[in-house]
């Protein structure tokens, strides 16, 4: 296998660019490790004027994708458009339709349309690989569907959204508050041009789904994501939080229970000690639990041209040698189309509530959680701010089903000033 | 491919009992995963009447492992025998040369035969792997040899045998001397029947070599590791580090220099909030550094039944898939014999020296450093113990010889009791 790996690179965003330059700049260590030439037969964007820093002139340019995906000199069809639909997702399936091999870095297409393209790839004996579309230059993708694949995994939870946890960290180390450090955030260029992708958790979401199909075997189903954004976290949380020991991540956890797929993205707490607690700054973590291998952690870089270049490198270069990887790890009529779990696992939750300054309101709020199932592991108010008491309430295991039945019947006391906050505490 | 891949386990330890277990357990699982039934052809160990917990009955029981790795039923030679030499050595070369894959956990035979075993393997189309010979669980070679081989990797940094981290974490956690957690690390089983393998680095030096020769395309050179035991940490230094916001690991360094290939495994300051810092107990750590994706961070069980098993299970799986990977990475007429570096990077050092109390003993410490082109960062004098006065130095960078001429200088002077401690702080 001498003969070059000739590839059509569509999009030439910071990505793009940086996979164009790597190509050229180490044609000889990707040909040694790849066994055989990795080159550009052509390429395609939007803007085919605009200076991307690294020459283009040797590549044919291509201003329709799907052309490039067709193309008979195209052997790997490398997709960094973007979008869940649209010319990325007709590319995607031109490429596949004519027996290339595709990498793709785009998450949102694979998460809603994952199964299908995995029926595709397989039809015609192509191999769709995405490192790139998960948690940036961390390799895993192919540490869960390669090199634990001896594992039936128990959980897997990850920091996957960058810009989330640079908030959240900026928050508490600069004591901004949420629309404060989104706006600085904002203004260093980190947010989504629909910044709900960020802060809602849809993209981190997306990640989720897709190691959640690895894991467990399953149909990737996105639309079962449980989603709560970022938006409802106050600095006041993150304090008490960091004051009994606890961090604010938006954190994923999926796992497989009884009940169903449990599929969730949410501010949880976590313990400050832990490696996700520890986790600062723009850094994602995935942490992977099997029943063999116990707790593996990977902590890198989750975005930024050169660690996801390097993630569509890695794809690449396994191509090159002939590795042929089941999309999701195993042939797609294995993915089975998994019940969501309608609950959460249960877990104890941070409570913050306001009381009013009325007599016996703490009792009445310990009997509501008394009556709903809910027993109470800590408990602190603080001195009395003019008529109301901030009380920060641990609590033991619950199911959210009973936390909610409690939070509901506190609000219904009259003693409980607007409404509670609740954040899980997920058990690391 | 539906034909079984067929293994020959030699060596029924722990891990070859483990890996029994769980191809007996999960063999739809494997199978689903593998894209084709894992099956055991026959088995190998010393004691064949010994109850290892698991039924062996049905496979065929082989007393040669060397006629074990021969058999024309055995598809993947599975080497969990262990030692440099001797049968591990002869039954590896003869699966080998009779065209069989190799699954190995032996990271001594790899570390002092890598070279030889991998050009065996190319000429007769083998492929010989071994993820579970480095940092158990942990799927660190495949990410070094194919997730980031899209990178030029400048550095690998890796605490790699747990007994030492639990050791050197014991003694700061619990208080303990060095021999005191020693023997408790040796009543709960953690040595090797040569402590000396654990304490004296080597084990870990091999592990270290290992991933020179992926990162580096380097040909292996165990030989060329410096390296250090933990027996000269104190737990003085314990305490005066962690004081300073460091912690002592036993670490591994390997990056490629001007000079030549350094490969260090020594007993290393880093600071106490790094991810290598954060790490206790019995856990490893590898950090990799590449020139696109920056600090990767792979952490998870370094030794132990289901960990190892499950690192020898994925490359069983890789092969079943018909992943076709070279040894380290690359042909290995591509790997290069690197000139090991005589002296490390520069770097800054902790020193801890008693001072007699002379006048002007201070001023002379200060002067022989000066005069070695050594500079203070920081100093710190603690009062009087009678006679004597404990005295801690942490120099800016400086290179290994400067400080050695230094530490001669000082001994030269006369106001010193006993060796001088010195210990690399580590940037990481």
């Amino acid at each position: 296998m001498t003969e070059p790996l000739r590839l059509g690179i569509a999009g030439l965003g910071t990505v793009g660019a940086g996979v164009v330059k790597i190509i050229r700049q180490k044609a000889a260590l990707l040909e040694a490790r790849g066994g055989r030439p990795i080159t550009i037969s052509a390429v395609c964007a939007r803007n085919r004027v605009k200076d991307r820093g690294v020459p283009l002139d040797s590549y044919d340019w291509e201003d329709d994708p799907v052309a490039l995906a067709q193309r008979d000199d195209v052997d790997v069809f490398v997709e960094l458009v973007g979008g869940s639909d649209g010319p990325a997702k007709a590319a995607t399936e031109a490429a596949l339709r004519a027996g290339k091999d595709v990498v793709s870095a785009n998450k949102a297409l694979l998460a809603h349309h994952g199964q299908a393209l995995a029926e595709l790839a397989e039809a015609s004996g192509s191999v769709l690989r995405f490192e790139a579309a998960v948690a940036g230059g961390i390799p895993v993708v192919k540490a869960l569907t390669e090199g634990l694949a001896g594992n039936d995994i128990e959980r897997v939870m990850g920091v996957m959204n960058g810009t989330c946890n640079y908030i959240l960290t900026r928050m508490e180390s600069a004591g901004l508050t949420y629309d404060q450090a989104f706006a600085e955030a904002d203004g260093l260029g980190y947010l989504e041009a629909d910044p709900n992708l960020d802060v809602g958790g849809i993209d981190a979401g997306h990640k989720l789904s897709l190691l959640a199909a690895i894991a467990f075997g399953t149909q990737v189903n996105f639309d079962a994501v449980e989603l709560e954004g970022i938006g409802c976290v106050s600095i006041e949380d993150i304090r008490q939080a960091a004051d009994m020991g606890y961090k604010v991540k938006l954190l994923g956890v999926c796992q497989m229970t009884g009940r169903g797929l449990e599929q969730r993205m949410s501010p949880c707490l976590v313990p400050a000690t832990s490696p996700l607690g520890q986790l600062e700054g723009g850094t994602n973590m995935v942490v992977i639990e099997g029943d063999q291998v116990g707790q593996i952690v990977l902590r890198g870089a989750g975005a930024g041209e050169g660690p996801t270049a390097s993630a569509v490198l890695g794809d690449v270069l396994d191509i090159a040698r002939g590795t042929r990887v089941s999309t999701f790890g195993q042939p797609s009529a294995n993915l089975s189309k998994a019940k969501p779990a309608k609950t959460a696992t249960p877990a104890p939750y941070y409570l913050r509530l306001v009381l009013l300054d009325k007599p016996g309101a703490l009792a009445k709020v310990a009997a509501v959680l008394g009556e709903a199932g809910v027993s109470i592991n800590r408990m602190r108010q603080r001195s009395h701010d003019q008529n109301t008491a901030p009380v920060l309430i641990v609590t033991h295991k619950t199911t959210r089903a009973a936390l909610d039945n409690a939070l509901a019947a506190m609000v219904g006391t009259g003693v409980v000033e607007g409404e509670p906050v609740a954040l899980r505490i997920e058990q690391v």
